[in-house]
């Protein structure tokens, strides 16, 4: 089975948005062992996506376009579909009586445009769309297979999963190629590579190194003529890097750090809270992303002015006066007033310039003080991040998560 | 000059790496004035890199490759541009004399699988790479020009500026393309386009709609001889846009809802506070993402817990009792209570079932009371978000953004 990929989209070809669902179908296809050897990318036109179709169906049997479902003019991948499909557009009734279910429950007046995203192919059936209105379509005609899935991430990325893939593993068969990334918080890429050593050259599976914020993601890539045979080439090779990596590894695949830091803190029956004075709730806003996290996660003080370091938390006004609100006593301080102010087990505390004005020779910026509060004491640790704002925010926050990570697995070691 | 990308590399494919420099070049045509219609991708084959480039000179004028000019086996690029142009490859001396220096420079044993990269069609001739060894090409032949560029960013980016756009330039034919985004929050896409109407059908500067998440953006697009041409293209057009759309515009370009809220603050010299329970931060994280809203925006209680609700914000133990803590009388509480907590003149309070669990029949996931406090009292709106976890919460989080916009645009009309 080989397959192609068509994005559709004049802001694609202006360079305004990067094709980042590209690349994650193309990871599907390889995991699902379909063979992926072109893709084309074309703008907001009827002639030129039906050229594009046309020649990706005379040497694909399977085409995927992604993008231009939407209700507007301009978008038109229905109908370049049907024309490349020799195909005529039908109404299907059942997708209008479910878009206008969707507007009335939004409380939002029907437009009649909208009935463009229920047109369908004749040969065309229809893919549910969870997060949106434009619903995907998968049409067969002559031997060969077209999907159309909707642009917007938030719709694209769950549809793969809940449609795509089991369609795609039917379709594909013979040669798996499966991946899973190790995650790692706390250790550098080169010393990682150092660490590793001789298993970064292992062939089967692959073992790719790959630098984010503030974490180092491996990605092992084992091919193989199932899934099931993938998995037993990839269980030893994880297991060796385990052990030469140890704790380093918080997580795996799509387990973020926030992820383990609010797991570590349910199987303890332990609760945190934090106090944000630079991340302005970034830290909470993460924690809070875990589903679940509302049994071990409080809440918290986004204290950015000082007055309300001083009154919500409890800093003493000789410390803001003294050392000032970016200081060691200061992060000290909120960490211990959220753990008191929530009566929580932890408490963390973050205070920095984070810029890009703020700063000084003394305080400059991407200085940060983090704190944690802990039933044995607290701790502060100063930190000087690079970068702009965003990065210094988000360094931040990762940082204190690690810091919470860290404080729970100690507690682990003790029991 | 019609310009057409040639991206090269398995990697691609695969999904291992994501394709930004070919947006990156796509904006580079743009502000050219090269026209860009077909973007193609094909991964370390000959056969299918040859089929792709002859493709793209039947239907281009111009043709720009990125990727595979390195030195190893599966850098084709070169052979592939030489085959499709049927032209043939020589070895270019100064290019071999200025690579051999480079190793020495470096410390390098010459490994004479470089001398690959000293390649080039007999009609190329060479652009200079500061940052690698793998030179660029410019092959003009029968009418056609193709351009040969590497992949790695840290080499790609310094070329587009330094030869490339110069080149470009020279090709555009005095043409530039000038984008301008108006950022539209609280206005669904397809009622966008029904206010516009004839206004869609503009050719220069033509008007696009791209639907993101709880805001629409409009893009419009000029063809001019230069850059102040480009310009009086498009006012005339926002200025009609913003007839029809009014107060739904809150930014142009990179102006985000919360730089917005952000700025109305400063000009009323306002102070606002969050109040969050399912978005855990993710308002304040967002209002605190404007450098200078320490000015305006005093700080926050992430509410997770019912008992912070109450300690914290004053919500009366029988609003949590009776109505529970996801309901109007709660937001309201919220934000009557985080206005007075924080002493601010504006508060607005979020509370709702993020979900994947805890939703019921009178309670759905997604159900969401946003309040507002202002200096006139207090008013709570009820929404149904749809989507996964991380939707609601954002589209939460944008929703009360545009509760306190209208709040400030409200005091704009009275003053």
């Amino acid at each position: 089975m080989t397959a192609e990929i068509v994005s559709v989209g004049t802001e694609l070809l202006l360079g305004q948005i990067v094709d980042r669902n590209a690349a994650t179908l193309g990871v599907l296809f390889a995991e699902c062992g379909v063979i992926h050897r072109h893709r084309q990318t074309v703008g907001d036109n009827l002639d030129r996506l039906v050229e594009a179709l046309r020649f990706a169906l005379s040497r694909s049997d399977l085409v995927v376009t992604i993008g231009g479902l939407g209700p507007t003019q301009d978008d038109l991948t229905r109908d370049g579909i049907a024309a490349a499909l020799d195909d005529d557009l039908v109404l299907d009734e059942a997708v209008v009586t479910h878009l206008k279910e969707v507007f009335a429950r939004r409380g939002l007046a029907w437009v009649e445009s909208n009935t463009r995203q229920a047109m369908r192919p004749r040969s065309g059936s229809i893919i549910p769309n969870p997060n949106g209105t434009a619903p995907g379509l998968v049409c067969r005609k002559a031997g060969k297979i077209v999907i159309a899935l909707p642009g917007p991430v938030n719709e694209f990325d769950p549809m793969l999963e809940t449609s795509v893939r089991s369609l795609l593993e039917a379709l594909g068969g013979g040669q798996v190629l499966l991946s899973r990334t190790l995650r790692i918080a706390g250790m550098g890429e080169s010393l990682v590579e150092a660490r590793l050593g001789d298993l970064m050259e292992s062939q089967n599976p692959t073992v790719a190194p790959y630098a984010k914020t503030a974490e180092v993601h491996l990605r092992l890539t084992a091919r193989a003529v199932d899934r099931i045979g993938a998995i037993a080439l990839l269980d030893p090779v994880e297991e060796a890097i385990r052990g030469r990596l140890g704790d380093a590894i918080y997580g795996v695949d799509d387990e973020t750090l926030e992820y383990a830091v609010v797991t570590a803190l349910q199987k303890h029956r332990a609760t945190a809270a934090v106090a944000e004075s630079c991340t302005g709730g970034l830290l909470g806003g993460r924690l809070t992303a875990v589903p679940g996290s509302s049994e071990v996660f409080l809440g918290g003080v986004i204290a950015y002015a000082n007055a309300v370091k001083e009154r919500m938390l409890g800093v003493p006004r000789s410390i803001l006066d003294t050392d000032g609100a970016v200081s060691e006593r200061c992060a000290a301080a909120m960490a211990t007033g959220a753990r008191e102010a929530f009566n929580s087990d932890y408490a963390l505390s973050i205070t920095g310039i984070a810029g890009p004005d703020g700063g000084s020779d003394a305080k400059p910026v991407g200085l940060v003080y983090l704190g944690i509060a802990t039933p044995t004491g607290v701790t502060v640790h100063e930190q000087k991040f690079r970068g702009r704002r965003e990065t210094i925010r988000d360094r931040a926050a990762q940082y204190a998560l690690l810091l919470l990570r860290r404080a729970l697995l100690e507690r682990d070691r003790r029991s």
